[in-house]
């Protein structure tokens, strides 16, 4: 079976509706693809963000929007998931902390792969990052590595010769690296929601570790911070 | 961090309701597993597979089963997910069937990993099988392979060093010696489902793809078909 590679070419963002895959969005546009952006709702007590990622997804000029739900919350596990759980106020040292999701990048990936393979698309980017996450295990560059050998083997496109690639183009980059990048391209970080406890109208709590991380990205950037906190970090 | 392993070891079993997920559940029984069966819900037409599951779950001993959403249906491009695509008849040649859906068991084994982690178990068990079906690319044992190699990165007991195993036992059998095994183990085939079109009752077309290399794996093991046939293959 022949494949026909759309022009110009399609990608699938994960979008969050966080910082990062904003960012990602924004990268993926400048590359000159066709932007599918693909927010899986996965049982995240923060509903805030994909509220946000609807307005990311239309401010950054994707080409379509989906929202498709993946159960992980049931399985337990995480503060993220599980409101028995209580979300830390700060790092506890090296351990992999509480937010931490049982292979939820594998299974945000693998929707995306499936949309993908779908679409005719062979371009999967995601806004994982190793620098602030580095307890994550699905964050580090050897496992998107991994998942990338593994997708060029789960589909058609793989049999048809045409590989696959995940773009995971933060991977390396500090927080205010990121901000440094997106604030370049024009994004108003002001619509991204990052707070693992945002409101129904995605004010941030100010106090979490996601929020920590934002706000000293921007102060590490030297930009002014535009994320509305109920109470300054 | 430590992760105790419980006593009996606990597995992830993914069970469709069909005939190959059933004796892969017998099989990680036979082993001494502490089975936990996990049917997805990605949108199939199918759906009194899942009432199968259910069945074939409790009378196999399994500890528990659940049902997880992976909301693959949305994004089209098979006739399992789609009802404005025709489920063939017979194969057509060399392609690729109408009835793959893409990445489908790099979804369901995603899930499964979910779970696995949240549960303390390091093995899954897959019923795929690369004989019946050479045309599907997750059916292949070197995308098994890539999942394993995979999810040993993407985890945290990957971190910790004790690796994780994706078990698929039926991968290299023909349909007729998957039957002399689960046979052999006391499976009543009479309550799996594997037709693409069964009635809500469970009662399978007799036509379709997966009628056919069901009811010919009984012929060809020769043992009586214990199906409930709309009409005769």
């Amino acid at each position: 079976m022949k494949h026909d590679i759309p022009s110009p070419p399609r990608a699938v963002i994960l979008l969050s509706g966080g910082l990062d895959s904003a960012t990602c969005l924004a990268l993926a546009r400048q590359q000159g693809f066709e932007c599918h952006a693909l927010s899986v709702a996965y049982g995240q007590r923060h509903a805030a963000e994909i509220a946000a990622a609807s307005r990311v997804a239309a401010a950054l000029g994707a080409h379509e929007h989906r929202l498709a739900r993946a159960d992980l919350g049931q399985f337990g596990g995480s503060a993220l998931t599980d409101p028995g759980i209580a979300i830390p106020e700060d790092r506890e040292g090296d351990e992999i902390p509480v937010t931490y999701v049982p292979a939820r990048n594998t299974v945000m990936l693998s929707m995306a792969l499936a949309w993908a393979e779908a679409l005719g698309a062979y371009d999967i980017f995601i806004g994982v990052n190793a620098v602030d996450y580095s307890g994550y295990p699905d964050c580090r560059p050897e496992f998107i590595a991994a998942f990338q050998a593994m997708a060029r083997l789960a589909t058609k496109a793989g049999i048809n010769g045409r590989p696959l690639t995940i773009h995971a183009p933060l991977i390396g980059l500090s927080k205010a690296e990121i901000i440094l990048q997106g604030t370049a391209l024009g994004i108003d970080y002001g619509i991204t929601v990052s707070c693992y406890q945002a409101d129904a109208e995605g004010q941030a709590c100010g106090h979490c570790d996601a929020c920590r991380l934002r706000h000293d990205g921007f102060m590490a950037a030297n930009i002014d911070d535009p994320t509305r906190y109920r109470t300054l970090p």
